[in-house]
């Protein structure tokens, strides 16, 4: 594979493939649509789940498990979430292969052992959960029900993209029940905000927090509360969603509860999630055209030193410094890597870890020894800057709160510079098309609307955002009334 | 549910699934043999997890993540892999359901979406992996890999048992390849070492070290190690094994690396599997007829604190002096949690946290806080203890310490007099039907002897135990020679 990655400003789409490839985070599979996530891409991983099941449980929620398949009729039972889930994925049909008659070492689906009512791999869980909820909640005393699952789950994409859009993803989905719409409004919004916080103080993303239009909500859901996110190339991401389902799957699923006033009621349900696609966010927000810039806050490797040396002898002498303060950085939390590798120039390794985003990179070598100095240089700005040793643990700390403010402002300034209002149709196709980014405009309200405007630009409607606010205006397509703007964008 | 248990020595199967039930660790679900794992029994795996995958680390292994699905033609290419694991298995088919024309409101298979090539949901991931890892290894540079995978998997069991054995479980996996031979076994029977300590250290489970006969090896290893424990009904469980493959998948693969010496070599490779069967194992090492009993390392909740009162005035003042504790505690690393429900008085809630296993109960009423004293009652050995509430953090973790050795030390000395050698088939026969555990026996090393014992005892050999001293004898069957005792048992 060549080194060189491709420009954002040549091929965005294909700088990102490229970049994910390179820098080791995943990779397609034998299987379609279905990727390898390697370990470094993993190690991101692993460290989102960690904040996050940290906030979760903060917040009151357990973890359990489910499994992975739904029988068929499960699905039958909410319409409009089979309607939206159940028709592209994977089936089980059968339960054995055995070895094929016709074709000597090779084996054959047997016949003998189809399955009476066909499997499916979950989309999502609601279905097998609320099934089950309907043993464990009756009365009051069982509620509110806060459990949230770490899954993987299938979906059959068409066309797929390494973390942004995979046939099987991982992901965490909660599955909440109240006693009370309120309580379960409350937790829909809450956990919407639980996102924003980890999108916005762990990703350095910045993210807009809205509801989505009614042709873009949840099958099921009677409100679904989004984070939306801007990419480097104008378009926006959806980031996560949390859903307000209302008595909806409590209908379905026949689950009822007793009242302290020894009432029968239908609970009121929430789901939420966010799921590896994350990862194609973070890259997308922060990486360049050098490659990958990680927020050090998710960074698996956050400080890498790099010796440069000529012979064991030199190599020993800095070690034996650096093993000093490889100790003491780890001592305060930090991740570090002393990369001593003999098969590898400094200058590669500089590249390697540009191309894998270490946030702060130090090197040392013979000179450096003599004069008790270090040069540190951070991915971000690219800067490089000669400190003395003595200074290094508590350079370096500062440092990686510095460049995680400094990814978190930068990504601000450019999505900040990058909601448009428009009051025409022709401005809002002008900057779309050319600007792209948020258009910020007044709709009617109407799906027709919505519709014609996306099969005209591609744009849909990415959320009401929570803190438009009311403005008298007519719909910038079908000049009706409208109280309040609205943000459309091209979306992954 | 009523809330009697049934006794181990009535019906210890019996009184199994209850326990599993009744302590909310877990519990059958829609789908045939799978089962839905509920946050009480969620917390211990997440617990177990936590320590294991430190453990992995800690011996230089990385995380990454696979494909669910195996198409079909990667399953054909190790043979032996095949015969073992690609024959009961949930076989995907299609890819898409559609509503069904003759049957309003229900969906079916689409017969369009058929899939060119099956898909196996992956009852063990060597075949996808080592597809995967021809891509990642070309030189020595590359080795030695060291892979661990956290996933779900699938095999289509007959008869399953919440955690024993179910249609999807939760496990590990570790795929390692290596230049040599040596690097390869060594790497295995680390892993198993690994297992033990945790099995012993952490469960508190004493198993036995050893190696698998041929008839009972993973298929496609050369050597298959394993850790066995001993139940309380006198059956072993196979806790954990770890697989030297040779370089049969490197084969079937053709993954082969250039050496130093620039030559082309196959690499040598391992894998090895912990799951939720230690759950199992776990309840049936420890607990007793008034329900679950944990280890203290393991315990979700390791002291549980009841405030015994009347009224909203005495629990005020009780509440003050508790919070002071439950800070300490925490802040000692204790898991804490003090349970002030008004819906359940205090002997309704001695049963629930003794049926749950809770390692140390703390009680505190009114007159404890004139006397500044508090009761603390331990799960294992249900003895109660009024000690001085200055005295109460010291105390507790002392206490919990205690508890593990305890319970070590108890299944050890279970375990130990429940290996018997015997010199005879009689004695043999007489053993394993009516005291149970291992029997330490000559064999004559074929597999015909090892079968006949089965069918007619429905004991297998469990494992040639690493410390099996030398011993000239013979076959207790068939009086052959042999040169070793090996451990037959029933087993789960």
């Amino acid at each position: 594979m060549s080194k060189h990655l491709t420009k954002r400003a040549e091929d965005y789409s294909k700088w990102y493939n490229e970049l994910i490839v390179k820098a080791d985070l995943a990779e397609n599979s034998a299987v379609r649509g279905c990727m390898v996530i390697k370990p470094y891409g993993y190690a991101i991983w692993e460290n989102m789940q960690a904040e996050l099941d940290r906030m979760f449980k903060e917040t009151g929620h357990e973890n359990a498990y489910f499994p992975l398949f739904v029988p068929k009729s499960l699905f039958e039972a909410e319409e409009k979430n089979a309607e939206g889930f159940a028709k592209e994925c994977a089936v089980v049909t059968h339960y054995r292969l055995q070895n094929d008659p016709d074709n000597e070492g090779k084996l054959r689906v047997d016949p003998e052992a189809k399955l009476e009512e066909e499997l499916i791999v979950r989309p999502t869980s609601e279905a097998i959960i609320w099934s089950t909820y309907k043993k464990w909640i009756q009365s009051h005393r069982d509620l509110p029900l806060l459990i949230n699952q770490w899954a993987n789950v299938v979906r059959w994409e068409m066309r797929t993209r390494l973390f942004l859009r995979t046939a099987e993803f991982l992901w965490q989905e909660g599955h909440t029940a109240h006693a009370t719409k309120a309580e379960a409004v409350f937790e829909s919004k809450q956990m919407q905000d639980v996102y924003a916080n980890f999108a916005e103080n762990f990703m350095a993303m910045p993210v807009v927090k809205g509801a989505k239009s009614e042709s873009e909500r949840f099958a099921g859901a009677e409100a679904t509360y989004t984070i939306e996110a801007l990419m480097q190339d104008g378009k926006a991401l959806q980031a996560g969603t949390s859903h307000f389902l209302g008595q909806n799957f409590a209908k379905a699923f026949d689950v009822k509860y007793t009242s302290k006033e020894g009432k029968q009621e239908y609970v009121w349900a929430t789901s939420w999630g966010v799921s590896t696609r994350l990862i194609g966010g973070l890259i997308m927000t922060h990486s360049d055209d050098a490659g990958l810039v990680l927020p050090p806050k998710l960074a698996p490797i956050q400080v890498v030193i790099v010796p440069i040396y000529k012979g064991e002898e030199q190599l020993d002498a800095i070690s034996e410094r650096v093993n000093v303060f490889v100790k003491e950085l780890r001592g305060k939390g930090v991740s570090v890597k002393f990369d001593t590798r003999d098969t590898m120039r400094p200058g590669a390794k500089f590249a390697e870890y540009e191309l894998k985003g270490v946030p702060v990179r130090v090197a040392i070598g013979n000179r450096d020894l003599e004069n008790g100095t270090v040069e540190v240089a951070r991915r971000d700005t690219f800067e490089k800057q000669t400190i003395n040793q003595v200074d290094l643990v508590e350079h370096v700390t500062k440092l990686l709160e510095e460049i995680q403010e400094n990814l978190f402002t930068k990504a601000l300034n450019y999505r900040d510079s990058h909601i448009t209002e428009v009051n025409s149709f022709e401005e809002f196709k002008e900057v779309i098309e050319n600007k792209g980014g948020f258009v910020s405009a007044h709709w009617d309200g109407t799906i027709e609307t919505e519709d014609k405007i996306k099969e005209l630009t591609k744009a849909t409607i990415r959320c009401i955002a929570n803190d438009a606010k009311k403005e008298d205006g007519v719909c910038v397509f079908t000049g009706k009334p409208s109280t309040e703007r609205v943000l459309f964008a091209k979306a992954y």
